[in-house]
């Protein structure tokens, strides 16, 4: 089957964390510690907000792009990974009212 | 085919846009503005770190669903989708580094 | 002698710690724990960042306000004060370089 | 008259905002933008966030510190000032209640 581009990232940034932090981005910012992944997240995603009220579109994307790069990582250093987060959007799909309505027969 | 749960959220998304702004989450904050969506952003940003800090594994999960979720209603409003952001990490990967190691013949 | 704005908020955020949380926002936020503190520094931290990007002088100045009563609210749940901060801003205004062109005769 | 830290350091501000963008680190980051400006307060607002979280005292202050600089970097990009901040504070202590109780005859 196809992987789909986050199943090759979280592929990707797997094995780049056994890499030297000399070779490796994803390598070097875990050996500064989860601290750092994490500010990255902060960082990433305060220059995703600015680009939207910019009405930046391609920055926007760019932005978004990084945060999730960023937070795959940080998923990674805690031994989760996307499909969690998968997981946890569908559980409340089905419980939380956020798409109920829509599961609904359309009146 | 099978809906994979970030396309149907991005449905359940735009369907909600054009609800009442009393009916709908999505709608409420999509009448409140752009800089309330960004706002929400950099909020659940802030809570994803706080999780990811005190090493609360359900808690990254969680506020990472939020952010995930926000960021989607933040691409719609934008006019940009989820597959945009697919597209932008695509391209990197091509061309940035960040994965071209793991592209290459495994040695 | 006259107290600075500054110090009277200080005086009143360490009162308003011992009062019971229904009737003071200090109270109410200083027993949800440091967490939610810190979360609201990083809460007031974009709404300052979104209207400097507005360009709303009127928004920053709420804002900034804003960020730093709840940074007084963190310094306090800390053991801390303003105090503090600004011995570490004197303290680099000697060494960090920051400052020390001004320090030497204008030439 | 002393000036205090903080009319000091905007004095300081005010100075490099005209050096050139190669000799002090205001002017480069004014040189840079409003944009860059606000950027760095959330980072630092994170890094802020971050060190609470971790109840590092040492932390909380350095970062603070980095915060209200670049606050006031960013109040002087907008022909803001200091003084402008402090003014909402005081004209919040008299209307909004947050610190009403006190002002009143200790019961």
């Amino acid at each position: 089957m196809a992987q789909s581009t986050i199943e090759r990232l979280e592929a990707v940034i797997a094995e780049r964390r056994k890499a030297s932090a000399d070779s490796s981005y994803v390598a070097k910012l875990t050996a500064r510690g989860r601290q750092r992944i994490a500010q990255k997240i902060g960082e990433e995603a305060v220059e995703t907000v600015i680009a939207a009220i910019q009405g930046d579109a391609k920055g926007v994307v760019g932005e978004s792009a990084d945060l999730i790069f960023h937070l795959l990582v940080l998923l990674a250093d805690m031994g989760l990974g996307w499909s969690d987060v998968l997981a946890e959007l569908d559980a409340r799909e089905g419980t939380s009212g956020i798409t109920e309505k829509l599961s609904r027969p359309q009146e």
